[in-house]
């Protein structure tokens, strides 16, 4: 079973459990504060879960009872000491930065379901991180903060992802008051789905992995890929292509495997739980 | 009174009063599955009630306590019969896809006023007409559900009509969780706007009438086409082109007769009621 | 301090409070209906609070009781009056109407935090600015209302502002119903951020200004010129320029001076309260 091999990770704890990846932040000690190392860590075993061929959802948590408590300050700081030396038009700072943007990016296409559990601190990248799960279920003692501009600084990278999770006004309106919450109120704006106390959670993200491994991989991932487009497409533009889509997944194994699991009145063969 | 003649039906039942066009979708046997003949005979019924001159709104409702199972297979069965003797270029399952698309297409863009009741199952393209309507209204036991990835296909059609209806975070997690959803979920995420009993259904239905009816109908049309480009174009880049259509409307006949009862504290000609 | 000397205003009440600028729209006579001199104050005031130097928040509230009535009517009849001497190609009604839209456009895109208060009479175009701003809070008794459908018109400069702030669907039934609302229900959609007593009132917005200014005010800024584009952009797109802002920030004074106080244990220069 499966292809690539998992990277061997400093930062991350893995552990398979059927077509789930199971992925901790593992840095308890600075409450999974992102390094360098766990962003290229995180990105390395998305690959691999995308080219596995028998994962299907990831599960990102933090461990130490914290998700992350953002970027770590120290890769900022050694970014910073680079200027002094680096060429004309290099920007180790903005470089340091766009590893962590191009992390959300690739989470927030990634073609497999991703399920985060939120737990105690949820803070700047991790906010990020939170917001490009396809479901976030949270502890109801989570809390959530982007201190960013409190430091000078900016959300740059987790701004589009406020923005896609929670709409353009609510994203402005955390940006510019600081954005701190706590679970009841990230369930109201639709920031996680599910708030779960720690004895119930394992039941609620159960039933959320039965929910997905219900359904399709490819006809998941084709989902996914047609919403992506639709948030900036007129629906009118799409109906062709989602014509094809839709033949093509129909004509498939997949559309083939599910008419005939209905029929015969059993499940489908990705139908594991 | 009235333009062109409705169609004659077989799946719809079709009745006027006043300006509403009640429209039921009416196969109680298979939970009102829409056939293909029931997809061109809703969109005939819409092109002769835009064109009538005197229907001003379209209320769709099923028959038997369903509103709608979503597509016949039926006939995408009949469409993959035809694959084999299918030109090159040609994809029959595709084209049966993209007429429901079209579908939508039309009825998220009618410049009439469109509302829903929704009780029993909402299904599938069910699901999807329910997306397209300007008001939902939704009987306690209504049944949300997205089957399309559990049977190996995709909700195609349906997805940028739940982006646009529920924002991309909220359908994209409908989507990859098999979207099953009650009346109460579907309105706390804005899917429907309000939950009413079957005996309270009535004066709901006739508040909402009673407050559309109330409005200009040109000047509805023209806000809806308004806020249709707004989806997609930032404001400043409209600031002209709302000025144009404000003139044209305050100008014209709506506009005068607007103004004139306002000064005369009559209702306007066209808040029937 | 401060640069530019404020305005002098007619139909306005302006009172600075250190960083912040309050605003009071007064006519209360017509509720606080934004004529055109109400307008262009609108908009010179802004114009001067942003090259201040000083001024971080701008607070818009009304006075006796009510936000605002939307539009004066008396500004468009005059427009009206004009017509039959306008040159071709001229229109006096859409000039006016879209000086309101550029007023709307302004105070959307504001490096500044804006805040409303709202009480009583929420209508039109004062509809229209509750929807810009960064923040609104909103009295119990506060009922938001578009009459602009009933009357023959069209909420044309409004409804970019209404989709922005509503997301598209919501926005659209508001428009097609008339769009009349009590304080809970635009807290429920998003409308406002929150619902507070008279006597709670300052409270609240005591606190909404001390977490806007423990942010720093480029940073903000930064941050929401980032999200404006985010919301017609997608996401992997913006990496390679939200690195660049990201790096600026940190390098700049702000940047410097965010880390410093946190190294240091102090509250930032910009953190008054």
């Amino acid at each position: 079973m499966g292809g690539q091999a998992m990277p061997v990770c400093e930062t991350l704890l893995l552990r398979r459990e059927g077509a789930v990846l199971h992925v901790q932040l593992n840095r308890p000690e600075v409450r999974n504060a992102m390094s360098l190392q766990m962003v290229d860590e995180l990105r390395q075993t998305l690959q691999a879960a995308e080219s596995d061929g028998q994962l299907r959802v990831i599960v990102l948590r933090g461990s130490g009872g914290h998700f992350c408590a953002g970027g770590d300050i120290r890769d900022m700081a050694a970014a910073r000491m680079k200027l002094a030396d680096a060429a004309p038009g290099q920007d180790p700072v903005a470089e340091v930065n766009a590893r962590f943007g191009e992390l959300c990016v690739a989470y927030a296409g990634t073609p497999l379901a991703v399920v985060t559990v939120l737990e105690g601190t949820v803070m700047g990248g991790g906010f990020g991180l939170a917001c490009v799960a396809d479901v976030a279920l949270a502890d109801p003692g989570a809390s959530f903060r982007l201190p960013e501009t409190s430091l000078g600084v900016v959300p740059a990278q987790i701004a589009p992802f406020l923005v896609e999770r929670l709409g353009y006004s609510q994203a402005r309106r955390l940006a510019v008051t600081g954005g701190r919450l706590d679970a009841t109120a990230a369930l109201g704006m639709g920031l996680v789905h599910g708030v779960h106390a720690a004895d119930a959670m394992p039941g609620a993200l159960q039933a959320v992995l039965t929910d997905i491994l219900a359904c399709a991989p490819g006809a998941i991932a084709a989902t996914k890929a047609l919403m992506a487009r639709a948030r900036f497409t007129p629906p009118a533009d799409l109906v062709q292509d989602a014509a094809a889509v839709f033949s093509r997944a129909a004509l498939g194994p997949e559309g083939q495997e599910g008419t005939g699991a209905f029929l015969q009145k059993r499940k489908p063969s990705w139908a594991v739980s």
